[in-house]
């Protein structure tokens, strides 16, 4: 939309992602609301609120499933229709369902604003991308160490094994795709998964921006633990070698793609391995898909699109936000994911720089 | 290859399933062979053997694991170099790995030949296809009735649960699009799977020939179980409006797709939920995959595509087949999945029938 790309007919608020303070209730708010989303009973006039970037009922069949960014009401906060963040106050629809309450997470007062506001978009984006690609079923005989199809399933009559696992066969080799604040955060989330399931993994994490390569890397200094694997950044143009090198020629075994164009997903293609997948929480707009038929038939690719669903991730990056505070929690630190707050006064200068890949995530404090 | 589109050069044995007895056995058949697939010392002449319709070593990495239609020494059977089954004798290069001997099947020698011929390939490349589909960590929370991330994750802190599932958001609503052999194979798969673990469901299986949905009705009124769910057939014409009906416009869980064209994954996209799965088996061709990046994004469909892993699936289709036989252990009937079992002068006409949708699974005996 800043870019014009999104042909607006008038002017809107924008900002998908935002924290932020009870000033007043709308009238479904009261202590008698039972059957419905609790906030809508406990929620008071004073409370510090988290909202993802998109609307969620908690009421809707999607909403019950944990889907929730296919609610059926649902609405991308800072567009015309539902006014964003980038402004003093906010109105949020179907607020009982879509906030999440500081008050009910233990040590959330413990965190600063900065790092809060990671959890509106960003933080389970990457929590989603890592855990779509480790709860794949085809991914399942490398985390349970159970061949397929017994990896998903009880043993059957007549099961016949082939050989043991070998050492190679019980480690994972996964790329992601895209180095801007997603793409770290989805690093972040993967590394911390991995690791905490004791698996054996090498993770590549591509971008052409060498400066997000070496923000990535400073990351990595503070957050890799090399007891169970390896991390490594790489340019795009040659880490196809890289990843034959790693895997025998084999490929990937799932492919985060964290950019959202024909380009990425290509590349993401050409480094899965048979029965991999590609976990895609790339923003996609009106082209084709770049593959033929007969390619994803040929190499059993599996592939998962879309947007996260945040207000569901919540507990997960929860969870990590408080885990990573050495690298989620400060501003501005050469290992800090939020490289500065600023004025709305900035922004034409911040908006430019992020889009020539001179700058990473950056906050607007509206108040500033 | 028979309707002239693989542009041979040169004649080949066709026929990609087949079973036998062992003849012959290779230099590497001895009872010293250690360390290899249990076949090399156990397989004897005289056993009888069913034959995956690909080559797979047991041995490589995708072996082990399971994957193990992506043999690193994979051959497809019916090629010019490996020639098939439809001859008296047929050589089964990495027999050790590829066989199973029905030796090591209990029951194993109750069966018809006619029956053992659908482990091959149909059968299980069916139970693939249901397999994928409600093994897919986005079919979860309707197999385990626990919310998204829920349902594949351990409890988070600070896990705030949305209102409780109500009746419809206990029931998987799935279609299956093509009703040629292996499409009944599938509708078979799944039902049983469905019917096995108790599971509420609607399943609307779709073929434009008439013929074709026929059979299907016929053989779900030997096997239906109207305990847990309903079945029906469908044209492509109208199931659209069907699936809106069944579903209050929510669209369905998954879709499994055994055509392989366009028009069919066009249709599957149409008729899945967002959140939804389309597994296919159909086997692709040269085509573009007929999705944009931001239907895939605005639904957040996720794809499974590709080769059943015969040799892997052997259990569960064994297992499907012993417990069947009422619709797979019979030859002509009216409920019966194979049709006939002709002499290779037929065959012309055979061919042409199928290809007319005049017949379905037609078997040839090369002694007749």
């Amino acid at each position: 939309m800043y870019r014009g790309t999104a042909k607006l007919t008038e002017p809107c608020i924008m900002g998908h992602e935002f924290i932020g303070e009870v000033v007043a209730l709308g009238a479904n708010f009261h202590s008698s609301s039972t059957g419905r989303p609790h906030l809508y009973s406990t929620l008071h006039v004073g409370d510090k609120v988290v909202s993802p970037f998109t609307v969620s009922c908690g009421e809707c069949h999607f909403c019950r499933v944990g889907f929730t960014c296919r609610c059926v009401e649902s609405r991308l906060f800072g567009t015309p229709l539902t006014p964003g963040g980038q402004a003093q106050y906010t109105r949020v629809p179907r607020a009982g369902g879509t906030l999440y309450n500081l008050q009910d997470i233990p040590d959330g007062s413990l965190l600063a604003d900065s790092s809060l506001l990671l959890l509106c978009d960003i933080l389970p984006t990457g929590v989603f991308a890592a855990f779509q690609a480790l709860s794949h079923a085809k991914t399942l005989p490398f985390t349970t160490r159970q061949p397929y199809p017994l990896s998903a399933s009880p043993p059957q009559m007549g099961d016949v094994s082939f050989l043991p696992f070998l050492e190679e066969d019980k480690s994972l080799t996964m790329a992601v795709i895209g180095l801007g604040p997603v793409g770290v955060c989805t690093c972040i989330a993967l590394l911390d998964m991995l690791v905490t399931r004791k698996l054996k993994f090498n993770v590549i994490a591509i971008d052409t921006n060498e400066a997000r390569r070496a923000k990535m890397a400073s990351i990595y200094s503070i957050i890799g633990n090399q007891q169970f694997g390896e991390f490594q950044v790489a340019d795009a143009s040659n880490v196809k070698e890289l990843v034959a090198d790693l895997t025998k020629g084999v490929g990937c075994n799932a492919v985060l793609e964290v950019v959202g164009n024909t380009s990425a997903l290509r590349l993401a293609y050409e480094l899965v391995r048979p029965f991999g997948c590609i976990n895609s929480v790339g923003v996609h707009s009106d082209h084709a898909v770049p593959y033929k038929g007969v390619e994803l038939y040929d190499k059993n690719v599996s592939l998962d699109f879309g947007r996260c669903p945040v207000r569901a991730m919540f507990p997960m990056a929860l969870e990590l936000l408080l885990k990573r505070q050495d690298v989620l929690g400060s501003v501005g630190g050469e290992t800090s994911l939020v490289e500065k707050i600023a004025s709305f006064d900035d922004a034409v200068q911040i908006y430019d720089d992020f889009d020539k890949g001179k700058c990473g995530k950056v906050l607007f404090d509206p108040f500033k």
